[in-house]
């Protein structure tokens, strides 16, 4: 491998939030400050905006102990960004500037801790920095609650918002039997184009609280077929529970929820939103029940108090990973995951290319879905039900969360 | 007091269920079985629809072990209802039931766990029973997250909901000011008529994330003043979050929320709803910002994930108190706190006349609201910040939460 390369760190965070992606950033913060070759650490304000905008913060300068409370703080700490950033052989602009700003602090290693857009970004600077001969290393820390990224067995962030879906999904199920009087309850998930965290309701079958449909993206949703299952149910149990995913969509490729604003975000994608309530009003009016419609919202990207044991450590060694990787000389990579699930659960971190990454999206293994596209089969429990296991050990101040709170030196 | 009165008891469950209500149904269920003039203890099947009914568990066969759990199960284990009773004086046909099943049974104690609602049920029946001369003594045990029964310094519910509300604003407010972008977001909370619920949000202030803006019942809404609060904190942070109470009204009485669907429950309630996203939708229009409304629905009233020990101990202590009160010879009362924060935080049980409670709600008093109408005071925190103290030890399995899960031995 390379010899070593003595420089600064720049890590930044992009795209939605979740509940550990400070974890990942704490695994770089921390293994970076503890590099002899790493000078100095920056945090970049806003992801690549952070670094464009030259808004630079040192993360040497932290409070060693503050730092530490990244790995159970929701959000990400540093400051997210929506930035599509350009083709470089269209407009080079941002490279430019992206070099400019790495020449001025001596940046050796550039962290990006995000999702597939993210990934893209990554590989678009790294790909630009070899062109232009600049020696730094640029390795992708992943993140997304969606587990759609190609490669990694899993992504950090999505086993603890399965973990928060599986677990109020659990208590909503119990609440929503209480009566006499029967209630159909539909609850939507996060989820544009995968079904991963709507399947994750499946796991609280283990503790039978489980769903009676769930419908997932990679199956066209088919109206006709929701109400007679639903209705079906309603008559036979008195009762009725789903899980929806936001991305479920007609054959033709239209979302069953329209859009729940006009605004789209950053990358142009739709904000969805409001299915379950449609569904839900769709439902009473069908059979009279009395209905409810449950939007998980940002709530399952963010619940830090009920995030996983496991994921917090998994992320935390996918930043430590990735410093590592680069220090070896290693760069356009990601950290991911490969695990073994034969005897017991073994994770270990893997480096992927970059490139085979961005903007590749991982679906739920169709296998996965029962043959009436209105379940989840036993495989998926097997799969996610490891990601899910430990508690947070979330430092509590007046019995509520005690998040970290940066101080936020900035360079200059 | 009167000489022991042996006989059964019967406790039953009403009303919309809560994190704790089973802590508290625990609380009879335990200190009947341990009683000595207490020859055996019955679940109500959907509270006094099971008595009609003569649907009785007998919670003498459960294991000892499960019925523990039930400190930790959230939603009415018993089963709920929402069945008003007649006035007797109109129409005893129900009474004139009741008390046949109370002789069936040899019931001598009838413990009824619920709100507002649930106590003038349980007056009724206490008076009937005495007009016609049947030995019982009947003791309201209080549920509601509501916190709007009178009386008592609150309500065995609220404080694990206000718990859950404090924590997941903390965590919706880091995600929503994560993006470089600003953002509006509506968080919605419980509340036809008082604001308790949504005030909680304010003890995520004594973090650091608490809301820009709260909105309650207890003041009419002005949509301008709340289009002009929001709009001006927007241009001036570039973001803004709010909390609101789903019965947040206009002057002339009218719910700034339509009914969610046409349905109404049981006792002619509107059932609501979709504020959040109406008030986010109408300040994407007024800003063009980015807008999410969350509502936090059932989850805020079932998350027992989240609970708070102190209202785990207090639910607890007031299902026993209610038990030991009847077996002094009470009877027509429920059982309240009174509590002293002078030198640290002391509650303690107290009995209230049930025609006292029945039917009074409790609001947020004015002096706790401020000047604008807009926010809460810190004596609502000083209020409110002990009774959220605390965590749920919880038993987990599998990562999930290990709920209580009863055989339900029927009689007969």
């Amino acid at each position: 491998m390379n010899t070593p390369l003595k420089g600064a760190a720049i890590i930044g965070q992009s795209g939605g939030p979740s509940s550990v992606i400070n974890a990942s950033a704490y695994g770089v913060i921390r293994t970076a400050l503890d590099s002899d070759c790493i000078t100095k650490v920056y945090g970049a304000n806003h992801g690549i905006v952070g670094v464009l905008n030259d808004r630079l913060m040192i993360m040497d300068e932290e409070d060693p102990a503050e730092l530490e409370r990244l790995l159970f703080t929701p959000s990400s700490a540093l400051g997210s960004c929506r930035y599509k950033i350009a083709d470089p052989d269209v407009d080079d602009t941002d490279y430019k500037r992206i070099l400019e700003i790495f020449q001025k602090y001596d940046v050796r290693y550039f962290f990006y801790n995000g999702g597939n857009d993210s990934m893209d970004t990554c590989n678009k600077i790294s790909k630009y920095m070899a062109k232009v001969g600049y020696d730094c290393r640029v390795i992708g820390v992943p993140k997304t609650i969606d587990n759609d990224l190609f490669g990694t067995d899993h992504c950090p962030g999505f086993s603890s918002a399965a973990k928060y879906i599986a677990t109020s999904f659990m208590e909503v199920s119990r609440d929503s039997h209480v009566y006499d009087k029967g209630m159909i309850t539909v609850v939507e998930c996060m989820g544009r184009h995968a079904g991963w965290l709507t399947a994750a309701a499946k796991l609280a079958e283990v503790m039978g609280d489980g769903p009676d449909f769930i419908y997932v993206p990679e199956v066209d949703f088919d109206m006709d077929k929701f109400v007679k299952d639903v209705s079906e149910c309603y008559k036979k149990n008195g009762n009725c529970i789903v899980a929806v995913s936001e991305g479920c969509h007609y054959a033709d490729g239209r979302f069953v929820s329209e859009a729940e604003t006009s605004a789209t975000d950053g990358f142009g994608h739709a904000q969805l939103g409001g299915l379950a309530a449609k569904l839900a009003d769709r439902m009473h009016k069908e059979t009279g029940a009395k209905v409810r419609g449950i939007e998980l919202s940002l709530l399952q990207r963010c619940a830090a108090h009920c995030a996983s044991g496991t994921d917090i450590k998994e992320s935390f060694a996918s930043g430590a990973a990735a410093v590592n990787a680069a220090l070896e000389g290693h760069t356009d990579k990601m950290v991911g995951f490969e695990c073994d699930r034969t005897n017991g659960y073994v994770c270990k971190t893997k480096l992927f290319n970059l490139a085979d990454v961005a903007n590749t999206e991982k679906k739920l293994p169709l296998e996965w879905i029962n043959a009436e596209g209105n379940g989840i089969t036993d495989g998926f429990v097997e799969y996610c039900l490891p990601l899910i296991q430990g508690e947070t050990p979330m430092e509590k101040e007046n019995g509520l969360p005690r998040f970290c709170n940066l101080k936020k030196v900035f360079a200059e």
